[in-house]
This record gives C-alpha cells, sequence and structure tokens, in this order.
C-alpha cells in the first residue's frame, strides 16, 4: 500500500511560462517514452513476480513508487507552464501574450495555438495522461511478460528511450527551472537503466540469461539456424559484416553465420471455402 | 523495395486442426509480442536509420524482410486450424465436431465456442492482425527512436517477450506440424536476441554505450543521483541488496549506493482558475 | 424507430469562417465531452432500461433523439468554418487568407497550419468524429451500467463537462452565429443536468439511492469503513477538514471520521513459477 | 512524492484458486468501472486544481494514493486465483485440473479455456492493466475538467458503477477471502460516493453549483429553453411525466416545463467543393 | 434533426434466449460491420456533403435515419436473448440454466460462460456499442472523404461486409424470431448495396468516375504505369492473368499490361543524426 | 516469404525539405487511406483466400509486396523532408530556419511549430507508423472478410480514398521531387481501383455478383424489401429521385422503389433487473 507527501521529489519551477514547452512535456507524462509508462509497468511486474525469493518484486516496488512521483513532477511541470507569465514578460513576448489572452478570454481570435487548445478546452490549463499529441496513453504498453529477463529488457528500452526523450526536452528549453527539473530526472534514468542491467548481470549476463527464457531446452529448438543471421536480398548480395556474422555468439553457445534465405516450405494451399460460410458461390467447392 | 515467393519461408503442416491452439497463435500474429511488430519495428528503424554509414540500416532490412515471412507462416498457421478436420477426427473430437457444424450450419445452438465467433463472423475462418483476445494491433508499438542504442533494446525486448511466447506456444499443442514450425522460429528468435545485443556489443557493450543516449554530457544531469538507487519503503527499512546496490556502475562510470528517498522539492501551489476559463467560481480569484 | 427533419434543430451560421474554431468544434462532435457520446449513451441506456416501468427507457429515448440533432448542429458548424471567407475579409486577414490558398490551391506552401490539415486531407472540408486532436471518438466512454442510479450520475457528469465545454468556446469565438447556437447550446446543457439530477430526486434523494446500487445490503459490506475517509500522508499529517470528515453522511446511515490508512493486510506471496511456463530458470521452483 | 509498504491494505486471501473469476476481477483492474480509472483521475484532478486554496487538491491525493492500493490488492487477487489449487482440489473439480494441466503442459489440448490464455501468454498467470475482455485500459478515461464541481460529478459516476461492478463480482464468488476482500472495498465505494457528492454540498448542493460552470452568466444563455424537456415523438405524444416536466428547477432558478421538438433551423447548404480538393468533378461548381 | 416513435422498425422477438447469439449479434452492433458504422458513415456523409445539388445529402440522410433504427433492433434483440429462460426451457438446457444462475447468483463457479460476462459485469445484461470481442467500436472507421465516389464505394463495402456478416448470423440461429428479424435486415443490405453502386452509375459507372478522383487530371500522372499490373515475384515468374492482365482498362482509358517490378530508384541516403538530437554519438557526423 | 532490394521502387527525391509537407506525407503511411492500410490488406486477404484456385492469392501477394516498397517510398520522403535545408534555403525562409535551430538547438524558445515536435520528440526526425495528427495506425482497418467480392470493393474503396489522398498531397507541394513521387503512385493508385473493379467484372460484374454473398438464397430474406428505398422523412415528403428510386435493380432481379419507412414493429419490453444483479433496487421486480 502507499502513502504520499504533499511535497515534490526534486523542485519543479517554472521562470517563463511556456505552453509549447508544457506540450512537449506531454510526451514524458503519457507517451509511450513516458513516466505512467514505466510506473506502470515495474508496480505490473513486481504485483506478477513469481519466484523463490520476492527480491524483484520488492526492488521494482521501490522504483515504481519512485517513479509516481516523476509523473507528478511533469503534471506540476505542465500545470506551472500554462500559468500566465508575469507582466512585463507578457509586453515582451508574443507567445506569452497568447496564454494572457486566453486565461482573460479578451481576444478570442487567437486562442488556438494549436499547442493550446487541448489543455484549454478539456482541462483548464492542466496535464492530462496524454502524449503531445494528445493521443492518450494506452495500457497495452505495460509490458509484464512472467519471466524476469524479458521484463529487464523492456524495462532497459523503456528508460533508453526515456532518457532519449528527457535530453530532447532538456535541448528544447532554456528556462532555469525546467533544466534543473530535468538533469534530476536525466540522472535518474541513467540510474534506471543501470539497475535493470544489473539485474541481468546478476542473473548471469548473455551466458546466463540467453536465449531468452533459457528453461525451454535449446534441444528442441531448430538449433541449424539458432546462430544464423538470415540474408533476403533479391540479388543474394551478402549483407553487411557485423558482430553478429561470425564469431562466438554472445551466449557462447553457438557460432554466428550467414545464411541466404530461400523457400524451405511449400506454397500453402488452404480448403475451398464452407457453404453457408458467407463466400462467394465461386469460393465455395 | 521487395519481391515475393509464393512458398514459405519454411513448411507450415498442421496435421489435427484445431481452432483453440488458432486462437493462441493469434498472439503471435497480433500481440504486442508478435511478428507483425518485430517487422513494422524494423522496418522503421530502418527507414530513419542516421549515421555515418548504412551498415545497420542494411542489417534492419535483411531481418525486418524476413520477420514478414514470419507473419506469413502464422497467418497461415491460423487458417490450417481453422480447417475442418478429417472425418475420422471429427467422431473422436468433440472439439474438432464443432468446427464441422460450424462450417455446414447444422447445429448452431453449438456454435459459439469462444475463440471461433471472430474466425467465423469476421474473417471466415482466417487470420486477422489481431492478438488472441481480439484486439487489433496498434502501431504505437512500433517503437523507433532515432536512437540506435535505445533501439537496439527495444529490439532485444520484442524478441525476449517473443520466444518467451512461442515456447508457451510450443508447449501448448501436440501436433507435430505445429510444433515443427515453432521449433524453426524459437531458433530465429534465439537468432535474433544475439543479434541486437551484439550491435551493442559492437558499440563498446556498457560501457561504450551507457548512458543512452552517450552523446548527452553526463556533466549536464544531476550526477549526485546518477548512480542511487531510490528506496521508498515508508518506514525507511532498506532495499533487498543487489548488484545495483553497492559496487561499481555496469559503465564504470559511477558506483552504486543507496538513497532513502524525501521530498527535496516543496507543496506546488497553483494560480487560482481565470476568469472565463470554464471552472466554477469558487476556483476563480 | 427514427425519422429526420432537413432542417436543423436551431439555426447554424457563421459570419466569418474561421478554420481555428473547426478545429475547437471538433471537440464538441468527438470529444469525450461531447454530443456523440450524449447521444449514443442516452440510446443505449434507453435500449438496455429495464425495470417495472418504461418510463425511463422513454425520457432518454427523448433526449437521446434531441442529442442527435445537436450532433448535426456542430458538424454543420465546422463544415460552415471551413468554407472560404468572403473576399474583402481575406484581404483584411492573414487567417482567413490561408483558407482561400488551401483552397484554390494555389499557395502550397502555405497549405498547412495546423488546424486545418486533416479536414482537408481527410475528409475535403467537413467535420469527422473525432475531437480537436484528430483522436477519433472511441465508444468505450458510452457508459451504461444497468443500474439507474449510476447511469445517471454518469450523464450528469457527460453534461457537466459538457456545459464547460461548450462555455469554453463561446468565450473563444467572436461570430455572432456561433454564439447564438452556443448560446442555445449552453442553455440545452443546463436542462439535462436538471433532468439527470431530477431522476435521483424522484428515485429519493441522497437518502433513497446512496450507496449505489441500493439493492446491495450495507450488511455485506465493511461497515467499520463505510464512512470513514482514509489519510494517507506518510507522516500521519490530518487531512484538510471538510463536509466528508465529520458529521452524518449523505444517506444519513452513518457519520463521517477519518482514519488513517495503514496496512491491514500482509505481505503478499505468490508461488514460484511453474515448469513450462516461458519463465527463467531462477523463477522455477 | 510517495512511499509503499509491502504489505496489503486489506488481507487479500483465495482459498480455492479459480481462473474465471481472476478473469472477472481484471474489470476491477482496467475495466472503465475499475481502480486504475480512480486512481489515476483523482491523482490528475490533484495535480491540475486551482482555486483560492489547496483543499481539494490534498484531499484528492489522499485518496488516489489510497486506490492504488485497491489496484495493488486486486493484482495480487488475480494472481492468487491463478495459482494451482492444492491436490485434493484439483482432483475434484475440472475447472482446477485445467489450471494445472495448463501449468504443466501436459495436456495442451485443454489448455484453452478462454479466460486463462492472455494470462499463460503474454503474462505467465499475473494480471494485467486490461478489462476482463482483454481491452487495455485507455487513459482517456481520465476525466478531469478543471471545474471542481464537473469533476466531482464525474468521480460519483466512477464510484457509483466501480461499487455496482463490485457487488457483482461478490455475487459471483463463494470464496471466503474474495468476499472479505470485496466487502472492504465495497465499503470504500461507500465512502468515495460519499466523499464527493459532500464536496458538492459544502459547495453549496444543486442551488450553489448549478448549472456547471456557475461561472458562467445565464444572461448568455438561450433561457427560454434552459429548462425545457424538449419531446421528440414523431407523433407529437407526450412524454412520460417526471420531477423534470413540470415544478420548480433543481437549482430553482427556473421552472420545468415540456416543449416540442421541432425545427427552429433551416436546411443547411454548403458551397461546393472547390477546384483541387480531391472531390469528384461533379460536385466541384 | 430528428424523431424517434417507440415502435421498432421491424418486429424483434425472441424465442429461447441464447447468451451465445446475443454476444454474436454484437458484432452487428459493434463491428467494423456493424450498424453503428453505417449510420454514422452517411451521417457524416451527409452532413459534408458538397455540390451544385442537395441530392446526395438528401438521400443519405434517409439511409442514415433508417440505419439508427437497425441499431436499436440489434441492441433490443441483445437484451432479450440475455433475459432469463422460460422455466420449462432451463430444465432442458444446460446454457439456459447458466444465465438463471447468474442472475440469481446461487452458482458462481458456473458464472464465467466467457460470452456473459461483459454483459452481466459491466452493462447488467444489456446491449454495449462493442464487437463481439468486447472491443469498443472506434469512430475511425468512419469514412467519409468528401469525394462521392470513393464514399459511394466505401458504403458498398460496409454493406458488402454487413451482409456477409448478417448471413453468417441467419445461419448461427435457429430462434424463429431472430431468423425473421435477420431475413428483413438481410433484404435491406441488399438494397443498401444497390443504392451506392445506382449512385456510381448515376455518375456515369466506371467511364465517368475513375479514376477517382476524376477531377484529377491524368495528365498530371506517370501514365506510363496508370495500366499497369506490377509483378512482384522473386523469379520474374508470371502472375496469375486475369481481366487485369490484358484489354481495355475498365475507363477504357488504356490498356492492361504485365510490368516485373524493378527499382526505379536509387538506394536512399540519409542524413547522419546532428548534435544534440539524442541520437548516440556514433551516428552523429 | 520475402527478398528485398535497398533501392527504391521509384525515386524518391526532396529539393526543399518542408517540414509540414512531411507531416502531412504522414497521412499517406498511417492514415487509413494510406500505403500501411493497403498493403496489410491484401496480404491479410491474400493469406486467408479460399477458393478452388489459388489464383486470387496469388495476385494479392504481387500487389501485396508492391504496397510494401510504396511505404518504404513515403517513409523515405518524410526522413528527407525533415533534413535541413541548405544553407541559402535556411536564410530565406523562416519555416527552414526552424528546422536548423531545432537540430542545432540553439533556439528552443522556436522549436515546437505543431508538425515537428513528435518528430523530434519521438523518432529524432523520422517516419513514424501514424497518421497526420499523429494517431498510432490501427489493425482494425485490415479488411479481410472471406468473401472475395467484398474484399474486392473493401480494396476499391481503400484505393478511392488513397488516390483522394494522394493528389491533395500532391496539390500541396511545389517540390519537384515530391511531384514527381506522386505522379508515379497516383498512376499506380489509377491500377489498383481498376484491378479490383476486373476482378468484380471476372466474376460477372452486378448480375453475377450482387447481392453479396451471392452464395445466400435470396428466398431466405424478406424480399419484399430487397429493392425499397425507405424514405425517413418526418413529414413524408418523397425522397430526391434517382437510379436508385425506380427502374430495374443492378443485378436485374428486381425493381427499385420508395417505401415510407413506419414502424413494423412494437415497443419492446424488457424484464425487470433480477436480484443481486446490480441495479437500483427500484428496477428490480
Amino acid at each position: 500500500m502507499f502513502y504520499h507527501d504533499k511535497r515534490l521529489q526534486y523542485p519543479v519551477k517554472v521562470e517563463k511560462p511556456d505552453p509549447h514547452f508544457a506540450r512537449m512535456l506531454q510526451q514524458a507524462i503519457g507517451g509511450i517514452e513516458g513516466e505512467i509508462r514505466v510506473c506502470m509497468q515495474y508496480f505490473f511486474q513486481a504485483w506478477g513476480a513469481r519466484g523463490p525469493t520476492t527480491k524483484y518484486r520488492d526492488m521494482l516496488l521501490h522504483t515504481a513508487t519512485e517513479e509516481m512521483g516523476h509523473v507528478e513532477m511533469l503534471a506540476t511541470a505542465v500545470a506551472l507552464n500554462l500559468e500566465p507569465a508575469p507582466l512585463q514578460d507578457q509586453e515582451e513576448s508574443a507567445a506569452d501574450a497568447v496564454v494572457g489572452a486566453v486565461m482573460g478570454g479578451e481576444n478570442p481570435r487567437h486562442v488556438m495555438e494549436g499547442m493550446l487548445h487541448r489543455h484549454i478546452l478539456s482541462t483548464g490549463l492542466a496535464a492530462f495522461p496524454a502524449n503531445s499529441d494528445g493521443v492518450p496513453f494506452d495500457m497495452s504498453h505495460i509490458y509484464a511478460s512472467g519471466n524476469l529477463a524479458a521484463d529487464m529488457y523492456c524495462n532497459v528500452a523503456a528508460e533508453s528511450t526515456g532518457r532519449v526523450l528527457a535530453t530532447r526536452l532538456y535541448n528544447a528549453t532554456n528556462d532555469p527551472g525546467m533544466k534543473d527539473m530535468l538533469h534530476f530526472m536525466i540522472a535518474r534514468d541513467t540510474m534506471h537503466q543501470q539497475q535493470w542491467l544489473a539485474v541481468i548481470e546478476e542473473l548471469g549476463g548473455h551466458e546466463g540469461t540467453l536465449p531468452i527464457p533459457n528453461s525451454f531446452p535449446q534441444s528442441k529448438e531448430h538449433q541449424e539456424h539458432s546462430y544464423d543471421f538470415f540474408a533476403t536480398a533479391a540479388d543474394g548480395s551478402p549483407p553487411p559484416q557485423g558482430r553478429w556474422t561470425t564469431g562466438p555468439s554472445l551466449d557462447r553457445k553457438g557460432e554466428f553465420s550467414v545464411f541466404q534465405n530461400k523457400p524451405l516450405g511449400e506454397e500453402p494451399v488452404l480448403g475451398p471455402a464452407r457453404p453457408h460460410s458467407g463466400a462467394q458461390s465461386e469460393q465455395i467447392d
């Protein structure tokens, strides 16, 4: 169960409200690389964690709970970026003036700036759980497979795309408050990339974990092709050489090679459509 | 551009059609762990690949093209599992009899078996691009971030959950044809896990690639917390110890430690709602 | 069944076409606070209404049918706002000039103004059933629970957010025609808020309807906590005082109090993963 | 920010695991009437709350934090209902036997029971953030309008449909552990219905809050129709009489009456399609 | 604007309630081939219809209004199929007994039959705007392009898949009431296929309407390939011969031929990733 | 199975990168009228094609494979339109300058231009499988019904709306490279409209294929209304006359006429809600 503190995990300050940046921040709230995603992903992985110890469940709970605080910080940042600017700034800046105009309603012709309308129309100048296009977050992005190693790689993927997004946001603002908030969040993403990869290392690294799931005996797979790079160029030209075309596999259980893809199967033939199946008569035997 | 061969990449045979299994196979077609996802993900990563060489673009095209053939194999497997069983089998098996009944329409009371209805009602006994719950695949699951290392981890995640799914399917069927098809597909998932991790290794492994993106100077992040595990237990009890709580970080750029989470920020205070903003009067200053 | 009249329920006129406003109006068509939602919600509530009388079913049909006319009005308003402006207005207004340019195709460099592109690309300057971000309306927002009182509150919620939206739209336009249309629609929202609350009153108000469903005996609920406000501050600081922390409950069946939340349960322990379940070996007993 | 306790808010015990019931419980996790919805709805309302005091923001934070613990309880309940039954129960029960068979993989022909497949295929016998049809939760259901009264009615609607669902779940299980968990959760829904209505009362009840938003002057609405029930029967037959057809309105600002709906507007005429607009030639002037 | 009659367009009677069939009927309500789709599609096409006459707008309004009555019929049919069966039938039929058990709650172990749960949990035994998998209808399926001929083909497509579905439903029930309802609806689908094709004929048939849009001068298209069938077999084997490989084109403006597809373009080369763009350093020039 | 060639099907060149146009092109990638849709639609129709010959399956495979190359061309076009403009152009054009600023990060205040943010934030200046509003493509738009004639009309609909879109894009750019690419793609859409209609003709045209499915005996439909135009004007005024109101039907099996719609059924009466069903007490018998 959970407790809250009204204070934020880290300071969130906005010197010059910027509704454009508010819209960009939405990607970090409700985008697939965002914080709702990692928060919920870690929670559902924790709640379904099975294994001889509760160690990974516990760890996931700590970090999921931390992430909920990140969602809160970003939602606060959006709301603050939608506040009217101080008066002198409004005079200086056309963009800020729009905010003032919107809030006071004096100048409805200028209301719609593209990045503002949804916050105004539907939320009254607050954050909402959607990405910067206004597409609501969809919980199918909560990856929790029941396989610990697979889940860890899902988490690395989430934190990698998440940190990429955070650095793009950092580069897109000059506001000292926003930069400070992001330089904290970027640091946390750094750690979280480490954290999930450290689980992989603890589980034995490439050799211990691969192929995932490691509980399925490789004797049951078609081992002839387990370490083949399949080339599909129509003219049979060779694929680019890389670590994956020659040498020992990362799990040390095979040797990479290149296989020119070709049909090993036949042309499939389906039975005709059946009577009463809603097909055209011509399709029915 | 692309070419096709009418023959399948690998044989797809079904000895005893099983509509239950057809439904399960849908997860490998239109599920988030499925083959449409990896096919399209590799294509979009390839088409947007930027960098001094086209090496990774080229590699991605080879594998994306291979994956399209996997979608084809699975769609064929679904259609074959929805064929009526040979006559003698129908007599032996209630489940198979349902299929016959459905097709002939003689016994409408037994039509609906849950796993059949959508194939019959909407596709005429064929595969469709949805998961085994009938939820259509949604292209937001195509992860392509523009960062090569992040994309590779997205791919590892996809192939890890994909191989987990494939082994579960393997364990859920006794049909020799289906087992053979899956033991080939599982082998390919083995290779694809290797392949994307090999790119990471080629790029320098943990030390060379982390934190992702490695192009953002860590001097701009709040380094005090870059390698801290944040503990969020309300009673301050310590988190479980692991590779991620002490010792050198995986990128060799820091040292792991534990930090008891606490509010570093203040309670946020938003301005009042503005006149004409659609709030209740009580919210307006 | 239904009939139509080609004339609109209320006049829809646009003096100065404004594609920005067209985009805003889309929120009232295909937004979750919009008219498709209430129309379909009332229809599905009507079609599933069960009870000793058909009174509520009948009432719902009247209002659902009215709402279909509101969707029509708004779709017409969008189309009219996308008409080219009269010539003299085009000269005066950059925004309007864009519309002319778009329509004539003379100036393709200026085509894309953000709010126009989807209307042009996909609808040929007409309304479409999506919100102002272009997110299509999703019928999961049709709330119809089979419980009359719950449904009435769903309807109050819809009409409250709907009237909030309508007033924001009213404040965002200076066009006399649009203001007139909206001042009619806002009046209808006023009535519809009344209407659903009047059903609650007719059913006995707070005392008669609460808790919803009132057919479930409260003896079966954990009454010790039925009127407790659960406080979750980590430091145990008291929550804000309000009507909900002390005094008789609204249904007169209890007394409000405050309860400091704490774990009444234990740490859950799930069984290990099973063999053949696709987990890592380490998770399997 | 947030803290967690590994223990659950209330005991969650399952005597006889029942995968059917696990599927039903999913509706309370990822359904539109479920706990993720209320948790996130209260959080986003809190994070965007504007007004002279932080009272409502604070209250919302308390309850949102409580709800996160409810999601945890339900996710745990799903996982426990997917555990294999004790041995003697397995012998007695076909349904339970299926679970064993599935887990051990011995009997793949019986694997698919409809309610099990998604938990097995995609989550490894754990909860996931989707409803009982497997449709993932979509964050567009987080209603937060920026208007305090509208938001309270959205919350009443959520808790009303939520308690209806919880009582249906209670009636659908005989498991003492599940019944106990639900009788706690039903009590909390009772309180939460009270709580949001108490805010309405504190804000002045019907007279003080209606019409929502009360900050929009009714002088700007078409008051002639503000308290009219519009009748739409084609033959002009009168609508059913009710509290909403005669007598004073609930806000005491008007008198209910019935108005036979009729076209007050004209048939709309749109301009022809423009050259280069992609219409057929016949549509172009 | 619209009027209603409480009576149904055509009788809807159910002799033996069948929850399985109720679930199948949902496909005709909220499936992509269903009645909400055609109803809303015709309305939005009407409301956006542009051209020298209002003839097509008017026609569309007639038929859209008819379709709303079909949604009503189907929703009623679902509700009636979810009624408890008469007593003697309950004794005869396990499936029907389930319904009774569910409603009375006596036998929770048997509650979940897969096709029932959503109707019970979320709607209280009524229809809802989703398909037979419970996937809510998504308004992106309302095709209205602003091009009259394109829209007509969208409508033919909808009515063709719709009638296919209706005949499958007809073949799946023995209930005389349901068969009667469907034999009416199938007749209406027959007419609606005719109707939209008749518009095409009125507009000049293949020669008058093709290529759509006919307002775009073919001189601006790459006419060398306007009537070529592109063959993509990797081994250059010829495609199957058909009406589309030789002979005059349907619009009489060209001659069909076969073209072996080959790359006419070059390998694309994208610029490197830019500094500060969140790419890995290796991707940056 | 499939092969690729690194070269594009047709040249894709961009003289002046235009991020506005990149956004518009997204509609042709991930819009419902776009190329992913036709590619996947033809593949799934092929993979499920049943009938005495594999002719239509084969033809569909050729064209689906061609379409995959179109997706590639468009994704390449998007990436090229997001490249920085040559230096002199940047000086001339505010819009282009934005791109440079964005990439270099020098001027974060100007970053957000609406059409750029998603490409920058989430993809690093590449295409993604969503429409021009950023709504991800949803595979429910893959229409494959199992009825050959219905599928052909679905394909005509897709290619008609697709060519409408392509001509709108053509009219929206002055870039010679983009115009050249589109004049090729428009030609291919011309052919594909022909191709699917040619199948209809080969199957017997209107008389041979209608009503779809032609395998359902018309004797089972309510033939009295099979060729009636139902008029729904409330005042009984006649509908507009057209090819569909008088004369022989297109399939030569009936005669068109007009029928004034009226209720042929009765008011439906549903049973009361049952005990324990979660309804209000007042709804329960």
